[in-house]
């Protein structure tokens, strides 16, 4: 064994010039960290698991596209993994271009279709006469163009919509920043790693969990929400995920304001596993806003203990 | 100190021939017990809170006049005692006179307002002419005609509507028997004693409790009765008392399913203790009727204690 | 027909003197009215029912002792009858004797058994040597000293407890003012009629109403809780009452603010009539402390009727 | 004017071959009407919504991917369009190639992503050496087959995932049909048109709506659910969609059993109207599993009708 530790390893989703690269490189800490860019969230996801990398970084969340169902679907139902950390990177899109090439230039311009959907006015008022063109992701965009024409392979576009990042890392120039139709969109990503101990509460910690309904009753939502709100746990995200059986099958996928360690969070995570088919616990980590949970009456840490000890003497009858 | 244990001595609402006296005749293991009887609930509640008896037997509820504001008041406020035991005595009135009386001597028939009401169909057809004179208990009335005319003072009735055990104990004729309009008709009766460790759980146990509304607000009572039906807890009664301060301020009378032992019912009170004023505890003990609870699926002792375990193993990471 | 009008006739629960006829009095526009003092709530109830009194004057709430089971049941059971009015009186007790009778005198007071035990501490503090009897009202305790010892019976009570109109009716001696141990105590009476169309809404209305549960099942409260806070309706008293069947089989005796006018409190109603087995609707009422109802977001009669023409044109397609 | 009525023209997500266009066809009196495949979900409900088109057929809800976003966000937020009908299509996935093509022979087989996904154990068994390439749709993964080598284009790829349907259309060759990992998966597709009077009951319908929360308040979903349980209207769906504001601000995309007519739906979107922000009426539809609605007591429409005449007459006081 060697005296200098390896370091960390990031697998995150790429090719480098992600938001999901930009997420990473936000993170403290990762300054000498190794990264790891993979094809797809499954691959980034299975590096963790397989021990090929310590953490990934993944996508969860936009605010105008919604949830990213391939993140919650491993996270729910793949093997097993922890959310550590979350962050949020603003969306700000930048039209990149091989150095020399003009906006009149761009017949065709790729990027990821999500992206398409979020500069459509941009691009409908700026590049009338482009073709759109679906790519893997904004990264791929880029570097395509990156490649050619004196790369692997002339790219079938002039132009790409990316991240900043990817501008810089592929050499690429910019004609336009910040071409986002919703200036104020955010993606919301994690940091996940094999199931551990949790890190201790900061104060302002959110919790992470998928729920199985026993069976489709009807009520069952309304049940899984009692669990959580009547001990006074606030929900910050709730989402339904078919779990792939049949129609009509889901399982929830929940954020909860407050930390596993805080006694309303563990008397409403035992409820649910009493009252669901399956609980899966996601992690309790440091929210992206520093908000602190809203604290209702009667559900602190020392409300609970105090009833725990009032209730101990009055089955020991003391 | 002596060797020869002594009797236990069990105060209840006399006077003798009460059918609460019925109800302690009818608990197991009273044959040597002594008795004590007293001229109020209130009195008779005294003597355990002193010491001079270790147990009191009073009525709490009857099916066809409701529940006996003085003991629930003094269950809820006064200090504090725990119901060991219930059970139930069918309300089965006679007409008692002195030997020689015949019906028609029958000019005024004393009885406890209660009962009153409870044989008013009986009494207009039978005894059309006499006038119904309230006394303070059934066994008062009965009383009375036992010791005069050659007692100490003249009764001004000349028949007792009570329970057939005061026709034995004050020597009185019979007229008629189960008088009361209502055949069914039944009266509850709680045994208590001074606080101590509840009895084991039997498996079909109630548990009375007592709670305090933390203010009045208008959802507070739909928040305590969530406390319970959450964990899968039933109530079997539930009666709003005022606390004595202002219309409006109540608390509430609480039987629910289970003992404190079951980890549904703690849970419960534990919930009700933090959302609460105040929460008393009046104890766990076998139900009259030997109904076993209703368990909700995920709330037995065994998921309970798989959901803790569950908790500490993600609290630990392990 | 005659042209002078007939005033209007009041039966109350009687005799006189009575808080309730204090209460009866203190209702504007009864200068002129008949007044009709009845042995018993049932008897006064009776006397509106057969048409021999117009209205009736019955209490049905003390702060202190709780609700009057007679005026519960007979309004949820009874021949149906409806509330006019509400009004509260303090109960303020005084210690009245015959003229020339000193407090050294009294071996025996006399009182209403309510009445004993909310003056409890003066009597014990100033009458300690003196026996409590109980009456079968404050007004006849004092009543009878009236009576005596020149009237038809001598006394058995050198004193009674009772309101202060008492003592002005039979002419008798203060001895003392104030004496209950709660200075605040209130009881709250209701005016009641035979059933007719309501009084239009004040804007600080009440509505009281029985709830009969379809079935002995444990969520029946809570489903009943819910159909009122539902749409926004606040409850200001809820108390359970037997119905007489069996142990266990309850009725709910609820007052909820605003009327049945309003467009809430109408849904809500539908909504117990649908889930209820028999819901008895017991009058809407102006509010004897003239609170405004708390109004929650959604549920103004503005927002009711909006959401009755939208979902219109919606089912019109227009 | 012409006697002729043209033919009902409906847009679908093309191109020519889809599972949508599958759909289309398995709708009864669609044989002689025109077909009009759009580029995407956008465009479709576009072509309805300028009158270009008398409906659209779209995809809603996948089995396994889940929810179809894009569809789900038009329909919430786009100009106001109406559910007609729904109907599943099975997920039958067939490899297709150009005649004479071997399965030796393919070293990238194109398809959808969401197709990718759901055949990923068929290709790794089947095509292990084969690279998997992204479409825009399984359609024209196909269709690129069909057009080369002698087309406009020669297509980077040996085979296509698609529908049957797609190897009728283009002439392919399907070298293994069924091949999808989840032989139960089914698409459900929508119909919808310009907003109009909803068809009449069908006794087994579903009622679609959008609820936009009020404000961001923990308690708003656990609000919305209990408007719809209340009145006994079972839920089948519910989605949480941003509304691409901000992290966190969702609106709920629910379907509910039953339809607009029925009384306790009609009440339902009334008490959603009431207390949310907004609510989006999507149209009552006859279920594709031709299920009827669980009913639960008091919730019929005569239960309904009964309660209102009751009510009036309350208020009539007759």
């Amino acid at each position: 064994m060697s005296d200098v530790p390896r370091p960390r390893r990031y697998a995150y989703l790429g090719p480098a010039g992600t938001f999901t690269e930009q997420a990473l490189r936000s993170l403290p800490g990762t300054g000498t960290a190794e990264r790891l860019p993979c094809a797809t969230v499954t691959v980034a996801l299975d590096a963790v698991r397989s021990g090929g990398a310590d953490h990934a970084v993944v996508p969860i969340e936009n605010s105008v596209e919604g949830s990213v169902p391939v993140t919650l679907d491993e996270l729910a139902q793949g093997e097993p993994l922890i959310i550590l950390h979350e962050m949020t990177v603003p969306v700000a899109f930048s039209l990149l271009v091989r150095p020399g090439t003009a906006l009149a230039d761009v017949r065709r311009v790729a990027t990821h279709p999500h992206a398409a959907a979020q500069t459509r006015s941009w691009v409908a008022d700026n590049l009338p006469q482009a073709e759109v063109v679906h790519a893997s992701s904004t990264a791929a965009a880029a570097a395509a163009l990156a490649a050619g024409p004196d790369g692997p392979s002339v790219a079938p576009w002039e132009a790409a919509i990316a991240a900043p990042l990817a501008g810089e890392h592929y050499a690429l120039q910019v004609l336009a920043e910040g071409i986002g139709d919703n200036p104020e969109a955010v993606t919301r990503f994690v940091v996940v790693s094999r199931p551990g101990r949790p890190a201790p509460p900061s104060g302002r910690d959110k919790t992470s969990l998928v729920a199985f309904m026993r069976e489709d009753h009807p009520g069952a939502l309304l049940e899984i929400l009692e669990q959580l709100t009547m001990r006074g746990v606030n929900l910050t995200r709730i989402e339904s995920r078919p779990t792939g059986h049949a129609l009509g099958d889901y399982c929830f996928s929940i954020d909860a304001e407050g930390h596993i360690a805080d006694r309303r969070v563990g008397e409403a995570l035992m409820g649910l596993r009493r009252v669901c088919a399956d609980v899966r616990f996601l992690g309790s980590y440091e929210r992206h806003d520093g908000k602190p949970p809203t604290i209702h009456p009667g559900t602190t840490d020392e409300e609970f203990e105090d009833a725990t000890a009032w209730l101990s003497r009055l089955r020991e009858g003391s």
